[in-house]
C-alpha cells in the first residue's frame, strides 16, 4: 500500500509541485520555473530532477510512492498523449506519461489536461467533495473546464472534453473570439471578456461610474458591483446572462449534481453567484434543475491535488 | 458463459421484446400491447409473462440467460429507479430493475432511459459501432438523446443525461416549448418543430411551394427539399442552423467522436445532413471539430438491442 503521490501542475511561467499523502493531504509544496526556451525541451527533465531531489531530501522509499500525476496546459488524451501546448512552446504530439515515467526510472505517471485535473482535485478534496457528477468551469483569462463522471475525468476523444469556453452562446456576435469563431462563452464570461463588456458600456454613454475612476478589470468591476454601481451591475448582468445560459445548456446535456466555478473571476466572491443563478434557473430544463452552483475551494492547489489523485485509486 | 439476453423497449402503445445472442444478433422479436390503464400496473407483469413464455417456448436454460435489459420512456438513474413515466401512466418513483427481476424469479435486470438505451444499441451494433465516445440525438416528435462515454451510458445525476431537446438554443424566442421554457432545441429540430417552422414560412408570404399542395409534415418537407422547393429549403436551413449549432455546443462540452442521429426525422435520409453539417462546422471549436455526424442504422431495433447490451458485459 502506497503512502505518497506527487502532484505536478505545469503552467507557462512556473511548475507547481506537491507531495501528498494518498488521503489527499498536501505534505509539501514548491515551485520551479518553466523553462520554455528551446521548444520547452527542459521542462520534463527539470520536473523529474525536482521530484528525485524531493525523494532524496525526504528519504522516501520507492515502494511508498504511488506515482506522479501531471496536469498540462493543452489537450491530453486518456493515454497521456499531448497534442501540442502553445504556452510551453511544445509543438509536437507525444506521450508525456511515458516520457516523464522514463525520466523517473519507471515511476507510474499519468498526464491530463490542467483544467480536467483541477476538476478532479475539486471533486476529491474541494468544493465537489462527495459528488460523483460534476462540471468545473474555470473563469480566468479564458474560460476552461473539466468534466467529472462517476468521480473520474471525461477527457473526450481528443482531450478537449470540458473545453466549454468556445461553445457558441451568442450566434449573432460580430466580434471574433481568439479561436476565430464568434459568440464563444469565453467572450463574455472570462476576465478578458468582462473587460471587453466594460469598455463597451463605458463607451456607450457618459454615465458616471466607479469604473471611470479605477483600473478596468474584472476584479474592480465586482468590487464596484458590491458598492451598487449601476454600470458595473449591468456588465455583471450580461456576464450572468451568458454564463447562466451556458451552464443551463451544459446541465441539459450532462445532468450534473454540481457546477464548481474556479479561476480568478470566481475569487471575487459569492457576489458573482446570483447573476449566474438567475439566468441558469430561467433556462434550465426542469429535470436538470437540481444542479448546484458553487465556488471552488482549493484555489491554486486544485491542479496539484487533482494531479496526485490521478495516480491514486 | 451466458448465450442469450432479452431486450425490452417499452413505449406508450406497445412493448417491443427481443431475444438476442450475447454477440448482438436478434434471434427473435415480438410485441405486446402496453396496458396503461390502472396507472400502468400491469405493464411489468405483462412483460414478465411474455419473457417467461418465450423461455418455455424456446426451451432455454436459466443458466444460458445473461438477463433482461429494459428501456423506459422516463428518467432512470444508474440503479434502475424511475422517476415517473407520463406515457406509461406511472406516477410513482420505484426501482424497475428490482421489481421486474422479482417478477422474473430473480433474473438479472437492468433498466435505463429509452433514449440512452437506444444510444447503447447504436454504439454496440449500429452506426456508432467501433466508437467509444458517442452522442445520440433522437429527432422524433420531440428531441431526445443519449450519451455514451467509454462505451457506456452516462445516465446523469437524475437520469436526465443527454436529454438535449431542452437546451436553450435561441434565447430571444417568444413561443413557449412544452416544457415551459422558450427557445429549446426541440422547438426547431423535432418533427413538431419543423411543422411549426413550416407554418410560419407559409403564413409569412404567398410564395408558391410544394408544401401548399401536400400534408404539412417533416417527412413531406424533406421530400420537397429533395425536389428543390425554395420554401421547404428555407425551413431546412433553419432546422440546420439550430441543430448544427446545438451539436457544435455539445461537441464543445463532450468532445465525442461521433453524433448518431436517430428518430423519424433522420429517416428522411442523407438530405438532412448538409444542413446540419454547415452550421456545425461554422460554430464548432477546432479541437472538437473531428466529430462525425451520421444517421442511425438500427431503426426501431435500437432500443431492444441496447437494452439487451445492458445485461451483457
Amino acid at each position: 500500500m502506497s503512502k505518497y503521490a506527487f502532484g505536478i501542475d505545469v503552467g507557462g511561467t512556473s511548475v507547481k509541485l506537491g507531495l501528498l499523502s494518498v488521503q489527499g493531504e498536501i505534505l509539501d509544496k514548491w515551485e520551479i520555473p518553466t523553462r520554455t526556451e528551446d521548444g520547452g525541451k527542459n521542462i520534463l527533465s527539470d520536473i523529474a530532477a525536482s521530484v528525485k531531489e524531493k525523494i532524496a531530501e525526504k528519504g522516501l522509499e520507492t515502494s511508498d510512492i504511488a506515482g506522479a500525476g501531471i496536469g498540462l496546459p493543452g489537450p491530453v488524451d486518456d493515454n497521456g498523449v499531448i497534442n501540442k501546448a502553445v504556452n510551453l512552446h511544445w509543438d509536437r504530439v507525444f506521450n508525456v506519461s511515458e516520457e516523464l515515467s522514463s525520466l523517473l526510472s519507471g515511476m507510474k505517471v499519468k498526464a491530463g489536461n490542467d483544467a480536467n485535473v483541477a476538476a478532479l482535485g475539486e471533486v476529491w478534496q474541494g468544493a465537489g467533495k462527495g459528488y460523483r457528477e460534476m462540471v468545473m468551469v474555470t473563469l480566468g483569462t479564458g474560460v476552461g473546464g473539466g468534466l467529472i463522471h462517476d468521480g473520474k475525468i471525461i477527457a473526450g476523444s481528443t482531450g478537449a472534453g470540458g473545453e466549454i469556453g468556445h461553445i457558441a452562446i451568442k450566434t449573432d456576435e460580430t466580434v471574433a473570439c481568439n479561436c476565430g469563431n464568434k459568440g464563444c462563452l469565453e467572450q463574455y464570461a472570462s476576465a478578458t471578456g468582462i473587460v471587453r463588456l466594460l469598455r463597451e458600456e463605458l463607451e456607450a454613454s457618459d454615465e458616471d461610474s466607479i469604473m471611470r475612476h479605477t483600473e478596468i478589470s474584472a476584479k474592480e468591476m465586482w468590487e464596484a458591483v458590491k458598492k451598487g454601481d449601476a454600470l458595473a451591475t449591468r456588465v455583471a448582468e450580461r456576464f450572468g446572462e451568458y454564463l447562466g445560459t451556458g451552464l443551463s445548456i451544459i446541465a441539459g446535456v450532462l445532468n450534473p449534481e454540481v457546477f464548481v466555478l474556479g479561476g480568478g473571476v470566481s475569487r471575487s466572491g459569492d457576489v458573482i453567484l446570483p447573476f449566474i443563478e438567475k439566468n441558469f434557473r430561467k433556462h434550465v430544463f426542469h429535470a436538470c434543475s437540481g444542479a448546484k452552483i458553487v465556488r471552488a475551494t482549493l484555489g491554486n492547489d486544485a491542479g496539484l491535488v487533482g494531479a496526485a489523485k490521478m495516480v491514486i485509486d
